[in-house]
């Protein structure tokens, strides 16, 4: 802290926050929320929390990160995940590369691996990875030196998108203990479903996982959730609702027999949102199908939190970036 | 001023222009000229000469908008004006991000407006926005809380160009106040047309619109410009000619019968040259092709300020970014 | 250095290494190492060494090229050298802006010299140019007035990757002189073997270049180098062996019969290994394909340098910008 309070002259503008204490943290990598304590998670929110403080300032930039190097290294489409890490790396002033699949050594035949240890011999201190084989994030943290987050890979975790929407019913109710959290939708493909899953439950909250019998996958009954097939049945307990999307680019095989039969089954509308809790929250990770997760009403209305998703995603990218880049953290200092 | 100068320790190389006065400026938004008053566009091309000046330094950069981000919201392919508005954003020390259609969540089936309101949700200061259909950044500015600069709305405005075009004229000949300026190819299909019409006029010039008949709109007479089918009836009468792209990537249905034929009614030449005013300023928004429009030797010649234009472009959008996002035009302080 | 350091308050993290002595450099550009001297190579690689320095820093940045643009102006698919530029720039504090021929001016009809000369118009001080066309980059040097670098034209030069590798072999053994180097491959379509030909020549190493008959050039009798058809042949002489890419991707008409008798031929493997000098020294310019030029054995082996390579790389390239952009090549203080 002293150190940056000094390189910045103590301007109100780039000092850090104070009373950020990010003693348990001893993580070099951030491949899956699975693995860490609730002690560990409350330390990313806690750290995000001050960083949430820097982004309502004038120049919403400090120095901690000057001279780093973060890379994006992504296998699959993506502008919203990937900018809102490039945008916190920013922030934190540090540089950054996006490194997408197209154009890339990758279609010269090169490893995944090889492309990777290559980009680390550049000099990156953080790689953002996200692909569609589960498991390609934890690879690389065994075969690099460098650190690694995951940024989705394939149907398996996607931790910072757990750690938001964790963040943001925490902002909205000041706790998860107690709530119960409905996520709607494909569960058996989805990534944010594997990691809001891991949050909330260690964090206290009750997670009732609802949505058409072929998107429940098999191993559900290993979770600690609920499992409800109609929406209805869990509307009126439920505090918050997280819509997750249906992902027309990836459903090859339909898995469900109409849109508009998903979207009177499982959609959130101003009806159902009569029938919830007065308060209820509303959650959705976006890009949003208007019309089919959720109409536009509930959407804009005064219970969606969808946009504070997108802003709490940059103070948890930033915070995860620091965790991993402190000083603490380097092998010697 | 006060603030720049104490966060950069007032060295030479990173201090403001002095005199740059701006309190003739109270928009948030750049959407075109149309709604701009005389006094307004001078206030934007007086700041841009501060600005030019800076570019001539050896550290081409100033800390003006360190910490705010500028993001290119681009839905047409453009490499020269994304590039002119980022490098600008660069010198003022602002983070930029690209944000281009393809590889999107557009193609993910997210809408326009919720595409951008999540951009703005990261943190955005300014967005740039380019898209084929009229009043795009409008549409933008009505449902955002963010500063957007019309980068090119279809066949609507494209400010930052006109502004360019203006400055590069009273650059070279100290005023716009009884020249002559001629317009000269596509009227119809060109935004180029429409700012530059806006911002000529404003600031006293006489415009004279010539085309093929097919290409110059049916609404012309509402304009304050005179029309002409012939440019060799106008030629001696210009002290500008600005000669407006051919955009093939564009035009569908052929509405002219030949390039061949175009270039040798409408096309700048050596021969023309000739039988022009002495000092005839020569300039095209680019990129240029060469022996259509005009002549490598008239593009390559004294009388050409194309080059000029180009470098222009930076201060003008340098200057544009400081107006919408100085300190006075924010809300609070 | 004095202005650096006074704009840096002088902390060790940012103040530019002592003792780099650059005096004998006096090229605005760097087209090729054909008409570099031995000295000026050796003043490359030595301002390089001052960088690797840097390079082992907590902040690895330096303010030297702060407020300087570099521009990536690629007209071949390149992420590897592209990223090492642009990470060099940064690491130097320039702006750096990646213009690609994908979706610009070039598919509007713009000429090559025109695209550049519009990005040089922008206020770009260095442009980092790759073409598939031989002598491209040197068609700019004469049309243009910022630095170009050459980042590979056809199969003419390819001179940052000819000075990573001289400076890698110099970093493992000491010097050049005396020692010597088989280049294995394609040699006629490379350009990476004309610049390493030249660059380790001139420092004083012996050259044998080794491939099928097909892929060694006729005008080889020019160059100073001994030709060999057999890599087992050469083997045991060999201090150094860099094993050029099949390029799969350019090689329309195949000219050799099959990968696998490429591979038998002239792949390096353990078994080669063993019949080599026991501290030969394995170069790749990658991206690598595992199992042909070389097995995995020997590229992740204790002889290999691939990866240093790639972090040689970025510092070879900063001292190229530094040497280009350095206050003495100016034309005015």
């Amino acid at each position: 802290m002293n150190e940056h309070a000094a390189s910045t002259g103590g301007e109100e503008s780039s000092s850090f926050p104070m009373g950020i204490m990010a003693s348990a943290w001893s993580h070099k990598h951030l491949l899956g929320l699975e693995d860490l304590t609730r002690s560990e998670i409350e330390t990313i929110l806690n750290v995000a929390e001050g960083f949430i403080e820097i982004s309502r300032r004038r120049k919403k930039k400090v120095p901690v990160l000057n001279g780093k190097v973060v890379v994006n290294l992504f296998f699959e489409p993506s502008t919203r995940t990937r900018t809102s890490f490039s945008l916190s790396a920013k922030r934190l002033s540090a540089d950054t590369i996006d490194f997408t699949s197209s154009g890339s050594s990758v279609s010269k035949g090169e490893s995944f691996i090889d492309t990777a240890k290559n980009l680390e011999a550049m000099g990156v201190d953080v790689m953002v990875v996200r692909h569609n084989v589960p498991g390609a994030p934890h690879l690389l943290a065994k075969h690099l030196n460098c650190s690694i987050i995951n940024a989705g890979d394939g149907a398996h975790e996607h931790p910072t998108q757990g750690l938001l929407d964790a963040f943001t019913i925490r902002q909205a109710r000041g706790r998860l203990d107690g709530l119960t959290v409905g996520l709607i939708g494909d569960i058996a493909h989805s990534r944010v479903a594997r990691s809001n899953i891991h949050a909330l439950t260690k964090l206290g909250a009750k997670v009732i996982v609802c949505g058409p019998p072929t998107l429940i996958p098999l191993s559900i009954h290993h979770w600690n959730v609920e499992v409800a097939y109609r929406l209805d049945d869990i509307l009126p307990r439920l505090d918050v609702i997280n819509l997750l999307r249906i992902q027309f680019e990836r459903q090859r095989s339909r898995l469900f027999p109409s849109i508009h039969e998903y979207a009177a089954l499982y959609g959130m509308n101003g009806e159902r949102l009569r029938r919830s809790k007065k308060d209820i929250l509303i959650l959705a990770p976006g890009p949003i199908n208007r019309g089919i997760e959720l109409t536009p009403d509930v959407a804009d209305g005064q219970n969606s939190a969808i946009l504070e998703q997108v802003t709490n995603g940059l103070a948890v990218r930033m915070a995860v970036l620091y965790l991993l880049c402190r000083p603490q953290t380097q092998p010697a200092a």
